[in-house]
């Protein structure tokens, strides 16, 4: 398969073929659409020699919110600098799907690989892709479970059931939850676990109690201050991650009510401000730095020619105790 | 200037000069060395239109920690994101200076700019990147201020006035202070500042009062702990960053002292941790988003041919007046 054939295929020249292939911006919309619709028709492939791969790692987020986002960096450094790679750092800015202005510039730049944490690549996006040869992981994938996309995550589903059992072997017995986003596959997962726990032990789950919100402290406080306003408030709350956990101490000490006498909350992440704030937070630990050397060292495999021997990884999560759970007051 | 007079100069072949230029790791130390010594002696300069600059914004920070380093990035995303450029991130791991595989891979890939963070670019690295033409900017440079490097920093000898100003304010007299590293300006400032407040009130200094240390938590326990134990100890502390001021908190809780009855703390950056931990932390704001933004517009201008108004850009800081400060107990 040919660039001229794709060409003639698509009704265009062979430099406007090559432009499209290379991320190059000077290409209408429609021509281009032409163009990529053809290469995924015909099944073009870049050879592997065409072009030698940029000595670049791309690393797009969803955001680049808090420490969470600094650890995936700091995982994916240090691979790449093993490897004497650059990493090329991008943030969709809140959007679930990166933009057309990201993959024009990752087809130009030809990176040895790209890592999208948080994520969803769309069908397209991963034709676009692996079209050119570019490999890539997906940290945390946010959407329906992709078996053929290689990705990495942490043991989410685990990880609740083990805090809740953590709370439930305390004695609670009103324990709320806090999610992320709906569409956020890991954040489902974790619910999972926590009602998985609860049915194991007997204990009804108030549909009250599970409430959803953005992994930020602003919906934390919020979804804190609602939780903590019913009529029977919960004696202990599992939060989404450990910013929403830092909005409930703050919905809890607008309500001057203490952690961990009056309420006991849990985080997820164990991000380092778990163990500075006061009480020192109670969390699933999720090993951040390594979920990201080891999507790392996935692509850099994909990219020379290996088969990944396992297209999903999932590292383990770990529940580590601090001073913000505690029994259920009297 | 031609690369054939270089090489003739340094000895070697025009193949060679052209790699050194273009940052190949395929040369000989010692070869790389003459020919650098060749370029800086004969004033060889790149000139402007030889290859075009890559779409590129490089940033390289002295060590990817905290929140800090986030918000910088940000501000470095929001310009690149406006000019079409992808940027690369690199990490010193703790070093003060870049090292060589950085600095070949930045003549290699030809950005638009390079951002140096926290760091002291040497007098080599300077010349390494001026005759290629490459363009920098220092974001808060570590070591002794150079006139003829454009840099971004905050008011942090007014902040540290400031700071000291409202402890003195609130009827303090024993303030300590904890600066960073003492071979690191911007702290050295905020001390100066600090020393000026308690001059202007005619309150001397214990020189045990003034201590110095990374800019991490581990070093605001460790200092807070020493500070706190001494005979007659301070009833005010103002850290170095708010990573050490959670520090102090830590110390403080460990000594079963309340704040801010008990012990007042003020902090140096606003990070987004310092309103969430409890009591919400006073501290002084530095507008890293703005200075990250004005950085990367200064090298942007640079590159495009532009004199910068100004060599050394300094943004205000504001003292943020939050719940860890109060008068001394009687």
């Amino acid at each position: 398969m040919t660039i001229a054939f794709i060409a003639e295929a698509a009704g265009v020249s062979v430099p406007t073929v090559s432009k499209v292939i290379n991320g190059r911006s000077d290409v209408a919309a429609e021509t281009r659409r032409r163009v990529e619709a053809a290469i995924v028709e015909h099944g073009y492939q870049r050879s592997a020699g065409a072009r030698p791969r940029a000595p670049l790692l791309e690393v797009i987020f969803h955001e680049l919110e808090s420490e969470w986002a600094l650890e995936i960096v700091r995982g994916v450094e240090r691979v790449a600098g093993q490897h004497q790679l650059a990493v090329v750092l991008s943030e969709m800015q809140g959007r679930r799907t990166p933009g057309r202005g990201w993959i024009e510039g990752v087809l130009a730049r030809r990176p040895t690989g790209v890592i999208a944490v948080f994520s969803d690549l769309s069908d397209a996006l991963r034709a676009q892709l692996s079209t050119r040869g570019i490999p890539y992981v997906v940290v945390d994938p946010t959407g329906e479970p992709l078996h053929d996309t290689p990705s990495v995550g942490a043991t989410n589903w685990n990880g609740g059931l083990t805090a809740t059992r953590h709370l439930l072997g305390l004695g609670h017995r009103r324990i709320a939850v806090i999610g992320g986003p709906e569409w956020i596959l890991c954040s489902r997962a974790r619910i999972d676990g926590y009602r998985a726990a609860m049915d194991e032990a007997g204990v009804g789950v108030d549909p009250a109690f599970i409430s959803h919100g953005k992994f930020h402290v602003e919906e934390g406080i919020e979804t804190g201050r609602a939780l903590l306003g019913l009529p029977n408030r919960p004696t202990a709350i599992f939060a989404g991650n450990d910013l929403q956990a830092l909005g409930v101490y703050q919905a809890a000490r607008e309500l001057r009510l203490h952690i961990p006498e009056d309420l006991s909350v849990v985080g997820f992440d164990d991000l380092p401000v778990a163990q500075w704030v006061s009480p020192p937070l109670t969390t699933v630990r999720q090993p951040l730095i390594e979920m990201a050397t080891a999507a790392a060292e996935m692509v850099l495999a994909i990219a020379a020619g290996e088969e990944p021997a396992q297209m999903r990884v999932e590292l383990s999560t770990e529940l580590v105790i601090r001073e913000s759970t505690a029994p259920p007051r009297g």
